[in-house]
C-alpha cells in the first residue's frame, strides 16, 4: 500500500526494545512496529532486526515516497563517522560503524542520533515543545540523559557530546559516579538513584521508582521515607535545572522518564531549589514541565531528522 | 580625516571607565578614547559622555563610512527594548531606554549588548577564539560574567539572560549570594571572593586579588594561605567549567579578569576538578585557556556587532 505523501522512518534502539515508525511530514503516524532487542544474539542479529523493521515499513508505505531513515540510540554519537561511542547499554556497538552498515543494507541514507537528543527533537516537533524554538529535555531513567534544542535544531557541541546533563555536579561531595566524578545529577535524581535511596532507607532491595512512588502514596513511616527520597531527588534536580536556566535562558525545560508519575512528590522541592538558585527563573516566564510524548518522543524525533535534512521541515 | 574603508564604533561602559574605539571590518583599530565614568553626575551626564565620545570618533573618521555603533554595558539587556535591567554597577540606568536615547542623540542606530557577551564576541573576532565557532568566556571581576558564542554568534536565550554563569551553583551550601541563592560560582571564584577569603584567613581586610597573588608568590605562612585561597577558587571554577563542558561540549573555554595573573596558583586545582568531573573533557581536545584581549575584548566585541548586523562580517 503506497501512500501519496512523503514519509520517513524513525527507529528507537533501546537496551531492551527496538521500535520503528513510519511518519509523514505533518507528524501523522502511518505505521509502527516494535520488538525486543536481543543483544545476546550479537551485534549482527540486532542490525538485522533494525534493517528488517525498516524494510517492512518501507515495503508497506513505498520506496519512492521514503524521505529517509533516522535511528536513535543510547550513547554518544560520533556524528561525523556515524559510530556509537561508549554506550553502557549497547557495548557491542562501541566503535562499530552502525550508520553505514544499516545504510548499506537498505541502500538508503541513515541519520544516527543520540536517544535523548532525538527525544528532545520529538517533543519540539510533536510534543510539549511545539510552541518554542529552544528547550532542554531531561530523561530520567537508569541514568539521566539530556537533549538540547537551540533555534529549533539539536545542539550537538563540537564532537556531539553536548547535553551530558546527567553528569552535571549537583553535590560536589555526593555519590560516586561511574564517569569518575561524584555528585553527578544522575547519581541523585535518576530512577536508579531513587532505588538506591530506597535501599539506604531499608524500604526494599530492588524497588523500582514506581514502587517507591506507590509507597509515598500510602501512610505511615514507609510513606514518610519514600517522600523523603523524592524530596532529595527533587532538590538535586532543582539545582541542575537552576544551572541550566541560568546558562541557557531557554523558555522550556522538560522532564520525562519512569519517575515522572511521582511529580507531586518531587516537584515541590525541585521548584523550591530552582526558585532559590535562579533569579532568571524568578524573573522570567520560564516553564519546567512534564514531557508529553513519553516513550514515543525518541521515535518521533528520529523520524523528524530525515525531513529536516531534506529541507522539508 | 575621513578613511576610505567602513568602520564601526564600539563603546564599553563600565562602572568606572568609559571607553570607545573606531575599528574597521578587519579588526584594525583606527582610533580610541577613554575616560572616567562619573556616575555621580547622573544618568544624563553619562549619556552625554557616551554620545560625545562617539561623536568625536565619528567626526574624525567620517559619517558616511560609519557602519554603526555597538555599546557594551554591565547588567542584563532587555534586547527587544534596548534597556539595561538590574545592573548593580549602573543602577541609574535600570529600565532606562539607553539604546534609543543614544540613538536619537546621534541620529544613527545603536546596538546594546551585555559586556561579557561583547567580550566573548571580541575574543571570537580578534582574540583567543578566532579559530573556533563556539566558545564560553568567563570574566572574573567583582562578580563573574559569562558570554557564550554558538555558531559564531552571541547566544542570548529567550529574554537575553543566557550565560549567567556567575550564578551557577558550585557548592550547594556555600556562601550566600545577593541573587538569593548560595554557593554561586561568583561567591567562590571572583576577585571579590578571593578578597573575602583573604579576610577570612586574616591576610588583610582590603586586599585585591592582585595583592593576594603577590602574597602567594612569597614564602612562609602568608604565602601558604594565599595559595590555599587560589586552590579553593580554582576548585570552584573547575566544577563550573566541568558543568559547562558537559552541557555545551564547546571546543574552547576562556577566562579573563583581575585574578588571571594568579593562573599558576589556581589552574592546577581547576584542571583537577575539570578532569574529575567531565569525561567529555578527558576524552576530547577541549581547551581551557586565558583570554588574550584583556580589557579590550568588550570594546572590540561591541564594535563587531554593527558589522554583523549589517551583514558585513
Amino acid at each position: 500500500m503506497a501512500v501519496t505523501s512523503n514519509y520517513s522512518i524513525g527507529v528507537d534502539l533501546g537496551g531492551t526494545n527496538l521500535r520503528a515508525a513510519a511518519i509523514d511530514a505533518t507528524g501523522h503516524v502511518l505505521g509502527k512496529s516494535s520488538g525486543h532487542t536481543d543483544l545476546q544474539d550479537g551485534r549482527d542479529a540486532v542490525v538485522d532486526d533494525i534493517v528488517t523493521a525498516i524494510r517492512a515499513l518501507r515495503d508497506q508505505f513505498g520506496q519512492a515516497e521514503l524521505t529517509g531513515v533516522g535511528v536513535a540510540v543510547p550513547g554518544f554519537i560520533d556524528i561525523k563517522n556515524g559510530f556509537i561511542v561508549g554506550s553502557n547499554n549497547l557495548p557491542q556497538f562501541d566503535q562499530f560503524p552502525v550508520r553505514d552498515v544499516i545504510s548499506q543494507h537498505l541502500g538508503t541514507p541513515v541519520i544516527l542520533e543520540n536517544d535523548a537528543n532525538a527525544a528532545a527533537m520529538g517533543e519540539k516537533w510533536l510534543g510539549a515543545g511545539r510552541d518554542v524554538d529552544d528547550l532542554v529535555l531531561l530523561t530520567l531513567g537508569t541514568g539521566i540523559g539530556g537533549g538540547i534544542i537551540v533555534h529549533g535544531r539539536i545542539f550537538h557541541g563540537f564532537v556531539g557530546m553536548a547535553g551530558e546533563i546527567g553528569h552535571m555536579t549537583v553535590i560536589p561531595n555526593g555519590n560516586p559516579c561511574g564517569c569518575g566524578s561524584q555528585g553527578c545529577l544522575e547519581k541523585h535524581a535518576s530512577a536508579t538513584a531513587i532505588a538506591a535511596m530506597a535501599r539506604l532507607l531499608q524500604l526494599g532491595d530492588n524497588l523500582t521508582s514506581k514502587q517507591v512512588y506507590e509507597l509515598a502514596l500510602g501512610e505511615g513511616n514507609h510513606a514518610h521515607k519514600a517522600r523523603q527520597i523524592f524530596e532529595a531527588m527533587g532538590t538535586a534536580l532543582g539545582i541542575a535545572l537552576a544551572n541550566l536556566v541560568n546558562v541557557f535562558n531557554a523558555p522550556l525545560y522538560l522532564l520525562s522518564g519512569g519517575p515522572l508519575p511521582a511529580w507531586e512528590f518531587f516537584a515541590p522541592s525541585m521548584f523550591r531549589a530552582v526558585e532559590k538558585r535562579s533569579f532568571t527563573y524568578r524573573n522570567t516566564k520560564t516553564r519546567i514541565e512534564k514531557a508529553t510524548l513519553g516513550n514515543e518522543a525518541g521515535l518521533y524525533g528520529a523520524a523528524y531528522l530525515p525531513f529536516f535534512e531534506a529541507g522539508k521541515l
